[in-house]
């Protein structure tokens, strides 16, 4: 049964809980762990609520944004779910990159359906974060049919692609420090390479920016990147995604944070802004 | 030069700073690191602020509450300062327990001086929060006078015994959960048999409940202890402060919080009251 699952632990916060729940992919094929804060009004007899999804970064599990963004209170104040999966299939049957690189293979999965072996069995975290993983949301917690869709680094590129994919799936988007073109930047060329092959056609329709090019999605975005974010020239490439949306007629809102670096404690500093970029939406 | 430091990092949050140190220890006798944060007002010309020292459980260092309690949202607001030390001497000359436990030895100092050996040279963590760190914040940040104490589990035990030892000292007191009694719990009677040895008198004078029996200290306290807490029957013993504080007349305001654990899903959940607390009387 696809829409079987295990809580693993119910810490209260804020009034509502986050919990952790482990349960069997088909689509990664092996066992996977997501986390889920649930606000207090989720108690209510016959609630329904909205369901933020956030896609985290490279290295990072379901923990890092439920432990470190500290947007629980601010979810809470709203009333928005929010559910946070694992950055890439799990399990000793899974291959990882043979150097234990971090940043490819586990913690790197980049959101993307692979088509080369031997990855294409287990690395298919599309597949997993836009269907399988909302399904079992869908059939398990109180959620209504509005979805937003947010992440960081890999993550906020991941949030990108899914809501451009699926025009009308997501009724919101935002993303912190995206990797904004990752056809043209080592992380994103090293993964692409591997998952997808050496042909940079099949590339573009994983990457944000060649997506941008043909988009039906018309969400307005709201993205943060911090000015001085180590990886900000050579690997993000906010001014890709600008020129990319600009060319679209999409209309994002990207903010370049002074003095900000890729952190966590840069994502907690405008978390706040994100979700109610996202509830000013979904709560409607 | 005790009070020179090395900053190892530094990240923008809440258009404050969160950065960390390392330093060579006298007290401990070995290099430690801590964290600081700095909120936006500390960047003013001629600025003095109140600092919070923070003391953190079994097992942290100097990054959970930095990372996990959601406070700098707050901090920045108040204009508060916040240290946040490590729990117990580090690194390889220093011994720890010949099991490796986790709840005593390193990651478990307990905020004590330890008489006997082999601890005794390394293990005086009481020292170093009270004396030796503040000196070194005092001369190296814009804090003003005012010096508040808080602190979680074991952490939160320590900051009412440097309180209650040192009257005057600090002007505002609370903790999360902290471990009451530990002359009568588990973790307490493992880590003072060894660090302060078998005669239970010499125990006293690092015990908050024996503490408050002639304490000259008369600050309020608040403690907020989650109701579902694992640890609340065996370890913290929550009713054995409130005896004690009744007993010497001290205000002490527990709140049990229906439904909340140990972790910082539950410090996040409080930390703002506890923060305003702290920056009523330290703000003034």
């Amino acid at each position: 049964m696809g829409l079987m699952m295990e809580q693993l632990s119910a810490s209260k916060s804020f009034g509502g809980f986050h919990k952790r729940f482990r349960h069997n992919s088909q689509s990664l094929d092996c066992e996977m762990i997501f986390a889920i804060y649930l606000p207090p009004q989720a108690e209510k007899t016959g609630a329904k609520l909205p369901v933020l999804y956030w896609l985290s970064g490279l290295t990072c599990t379901d923990e890092n944004f439920m432990q470190k963004a500290a947007a629980l209170r601010v979810a809470a104040e709203l009333g928005l779910i929010i559910v946070a999966p694992d950055t890439s299939p799990r399990g000793d049957k899974v291959p990882d990159d043979e150097n234990g690189a971090w940043d490819f293979g586990k913690g790197a999965g980049f959101y993307l359906n692979a088509s080369e072996q031997p990855w294409a069995q287990h690395y298919r975290m599309y597949d997993y974060v836009t269907k399988e993983l909302p399904a079992l949301i869908e059939a398990n917690f109180p959620v209504s049919d509005k979805r937003g869709i947010s992440g960081h680094s890999m993550g906020g590129h991941g949030a990108l692609i899914c809501a451009l994919k699926n025009p009308g799936r997501y009724q919101s988007l935002s993303a912190f420090a995206p990797i904004a073109n990752p056809s043209n930047c080592p992380w994103g060329e090293k993964a692409f390479s591997k998952y997808l092959g050496s042909n940079r056609e099949t590339w573009r329709q994983w990457d944000a920016c060649e997506l941008l090019k043909t988009a039906k999605e018309r969400l307005p975005i709201l993205v943060d990147q911090g000015a001085a974010d180590s990886f900000l020239a050579e690997q993000l490439k906010p001014e890709a995604l600008k020129a990319a949306a600009e060319a679209a007629g999409l209309p994002l809102n990207l903010r370049l944070q002074e003095g900000y670096d890729h952190s966590y404690y840069f994502i907690a500093s405008f978390i706040e802004d994100h979700l109610r970029h996202h509830a000013a939406v979904l709560s409607q």
